[in-house]
């Protein structure tokens, strides 16, 4: 068992990431969003004055947990609770940036030691009534750590973060133990001491978790190299109110269905997850990144097709459109330096679409598969970019949500969403969301600048990730919320995912029947009420409200 | 919707296959058999002399089984039901070859035409209090397909063949859909009208269908190139007596739990499996078989290891150890052309043991993929082997089975079990496996011949499949039963799976409290009683007896 040598420091509450890195726009920008978009600057941000709802924890649940984790491990300041009130969307944050936002808090933050103390609070919790929040790196943007408490008097988040452990290492196996509460820099260090890697790397690496990427099944950048973090995944054990399970017995099995594919995806609300056995490969001696031109998005989307389809992915295979191309163009600076974003392009053509390959392996392996995908990429109509293209993306990949915060600063509404679907259905439904988000938007006289890249890529299809940027309305939460509303039936009418890896949360949670099917859903309630009898686990996610 | 142009015939119902495939061991076998094993030889086989228990059905479920399906594919003659007694376990062949046979079978027999009339089916029998056992090509060898009526009065086997259609190809995005009713074969021709394949070849290929395995997570033996049938599934479409399951909306998703993986794997006990979309690939223009050998099973095992943790496995990567490779060198003649088995080997060494590999795809593909992995091989200790080796095996890849038919005529006691775990665990479990079996068998009087192969690799594990020879015993099923008891505990008492790739049927179902814990068994009875409320679908199978 090993710790982390330094942890990765907290968030600030009110937007994403520390201090030192926040962004401001240059007035050209801000100009720019000005005439493109109306957006009227706002004041500049000071930190917000906020108040939270008192703790209600009653004292015979607070004693409870005192004796499971230790008095000092059940946290009820307002500063802590502050930290835990909710996750990272757009709407979380304008929440937050409100004037005097009076705020929803967890009654506490518990902070358990180990798998026997995590089993140990549900048991309390369940006998007291006090709903639970499962909380690692709080970087969800669907509303997945919402300190929901449900029908319950109470609601506590249990943060994992004590749980922070590198259990085992198999190298012979090229497996991993870790404990949730690692945050992905920290295990990535663990790991780099064995000379090894997990290899995942969403745009939340900085701040997400080990736990939290297996609850939400995160999927990383170099997704096409190394899978999905669900595909990582080995074995599993989750502490549930009912007790204990450890799943994952042997690289592939056929004794019945596969519970670890419950689990992952479970967003807090069937358990903890308390330990993951993942695949870990060596630290690739080699890695090559490259930009590739192509004249529309149909042409750079077919070619990553055809990668994915003659087994030929780079690592990373990511593709902007024309829009989110001509975006990234016009924010990087000359320098080549841009203030981050999906992708940066100092010297595309005018017009056309940018793709991004990143190779990763021994020389040997980068050159083979890179003369295969180059192949396929000039066949298909790519153009290779000289090399700062790449590099600016590199630069800028986990930028984004700053950037995010400093629009929002300039008075821009800003978000995401994204989906998947087979590639034959993936034009009529970037279509569909764009006109979705466009027509709701317009509707509401603040029509919108509509990004979309792809960014991860299979043989049978890819996602599709949207960045939505326009001028805020007078009530910019009602604005997305029916923003998002269209963009999400667009999606399931079309018969693509709700989520491709930003997960399902209380944001998506209506969508789950269209998803899934009445039968679905009464699934996932029968497997809730078997692991979770008194309902206590993260109320509010993943399940569709009850008819 | 595209119906194959010829259909696959029925097996025997006392044995494999079709009879003009049926082996007879020459001379020379069966007297090594009785010097090596005692095998004492038996009377020559003739059909047995079988009875049937009368069917139950009561009249009123026969009627409104007629009502929905038509009275013509209600079907309750003797010579249907004795084709749907069981499946092709040794313990089932056992059962038929004994004198004068009384059989379990189904009351009727019952052949729905499309979606709507499985869904009927259900409905009508969970009204009617029937219980019905989903059959597809009755290739278990787990008793998946017994016709147990668990606390009902009568049970039907509700055979799917008429359920053969291609029901789309959507080449752009390289998926299929596909009726479970297809046998592999006919599946496979009915993509190569498009130049596709599914590319999933089990050893029981000849005789298996889509839904089969989909609903026992199969795997074939060019799993490393093409994936296990569970890889290759993108969506799947579920009738149950609770109503209807579609599954699989996009490439990815992380739209919650993966319900697919519920379905996959559930044999029949949740649902009936109607539609499966699959992965497709081109049909390889390029397929090159090798054999290599390696000094000791450790050595080759490193062998593998090495090409599945450098992502340069071949299609096919397969390893015996020394004892299979000394019987198969022992079995294949002088010309070459061994009666079947797993691997054949006119020119090994003697000693050591025989890897075989394939690569399949363009010839560039296959050129850059066999260069690395020779590298990888040679580097590992392989010596190459002439080209007649590997021919060998390709010619006997599914005679396996006809092959135990001719040993079980020959006085023998002949069948596989396997297992998968991490290769850190692997030697172990191999030693432990073996000497279970050599231990109970030698203690009942019989000590056996166990050979042993990898046939299926991961990064971070493999699978082991035992073939286990013996002379029989007086009571040869009491034998395997106590046999396979002993090996089951060795399995999961090292932490392996029960099975990778057999499923879990009636023979595994003692061991899934072993596998998935008490809290998993709980899981896997809620999701039943959800779609399943009369608890009709497949009783018996692969939960657990109730405590």
């Amino acid at each position: 068992m090993t710790a982390p040598a330094s942890r990765v420091p907290d968030m600030l509450w009110y937007g994403w990431g520390v201090p030192d890195r926040q962004i401001h726009l240059p007035d050209s920008v801000t100009a720019l969003l000005g005439q493109a978009l109306g957006v009227h600057p706002s004041p500049p941000r000071a930190e917000p004055d906020v108040r939270l709802a008192e703790s209600a924890l009653p004292p015979d649940a607070a004693g409870a947990l005192a004796a499971v984790v230790g008095a000092g491990h059940v946290r009820t300041g307002d500063d802590v609770r502050l930290l835990h009130s909710g996750g990272k969307s757009t709407i979380d944050l304008l929440r937050r940036r409100r004037d005097h936002p009076v705020l929803d808090a967890p009654d506490a933050v518990v902070l358990p030691a180990d798998h026997a103390q995590v089993l140990a609070v549900l048991a309390a919790c369940a006998r007291h009534g006090v709903a639970v929040v499962p909380f690692g790196g709080g970087t969800s943007v669907v509303g997945g750590v919402e300190p929901a408490r449900g029908r319950f008097a109470a609601v506590i988040t249990l943060d994992l973060r004590r749980l922070d452990r590198l259990i085992a290492v198999d190298a012979e196996s090229a497996t991993a133990t870790l404990q949730p509460g690692l945050k992905a820099p920290e295990a990535e260090s663990l790991l780099a001491d064995h000379g090894l890697t997990l290899g995942h790397y969403p745009q939340s690496f900085e701040h997400a978790t080990i736990g939290g990427f297996a609850a939400t099944r995160s999927s990383g950048q170099s997704s096409a190299g190394y899978g999905r973090f669900d595909d990582l995944v080995v074995a599993l054990r989750v502490a549930t109110p009912a007790g204990e399970l450890c799943l994952g017995r042997a690289p592939a099995s056929a004794a019945g269905p596969d519970l670890r594919q419950l689990f992952l995806g479970s967003e807090g609300a069937f358990g903890v997850i308390t330990e993951v056995t993942v695949r870990v490969r060596p630290v690739p001696p080699t890695q090559l990144d490259e930009a590739w031109w192509f004249p529309d998005f149909g042409a750079g989307a077919t070619a990553l097709r055809r990668l994915a389809q003659a087994d030929a992915l780079p690592a990373i295979a990511r593709l902007s459109d024309e829009a989110e191309t001509a975006v990234n163009a016009a924010l990087s600076g000359p320098a080549g330096a841009p203030p981050g974003g999906p992708a940066a392009a100092p010297a595309v053509p005018a017009g056309g679409t940018l793709a991004i390959t990143g190779y990763e392996g021994t020389a040997e392996a980068v050159a083979a598969r890179r003369s295969a995908a180059t192949a396929i990429l000039a066949g298909a109509g790519g153009m290779p970019l000289p090399e700062p293209a790449a590099a600016g993306w590199r630069a800028g990949r986990f930028a984004a949500p700053y950037l995010r915060d400093g629009l929002l600063d300039a008075g821009a509404l800003v978000e995401t969403l994204e989906t998947a679907t087979s590639w034959s259905a993936l034009p009529a439904l970037y279509a569909a969301v764009r006109a979705a988000v466009t027509g709701t938007l317009t509707g509401q006289g603040t029509p919108p600048l509509v990004l979309c890249h792809i960014s991860h890529v299979y043989p049978t299809g890819a996602s599709l990730y949207f960045t939505v940027v326009a001028a805020v309305a007078a009530d910019p939460i009602a604005q997305w919320q029916a923003t998002k509303r269209a963009a999400g039936d667009a999606i399931t009418s079309h018969g693509a995912t709700i989520s491709h890896h930003h997960a399902v949360g209380t944001d998506h949670r209506g969508w789950m029947t269209a998803e899934v099917g009445d039968l679905g859903v009464a699934v996932l309630r029968a497997v809730k009420a078997t692991v979770d009898p008194a309902g206590i686990l993260n109320p509010g996610k993943l399940l569709p409200p009850e008819p």
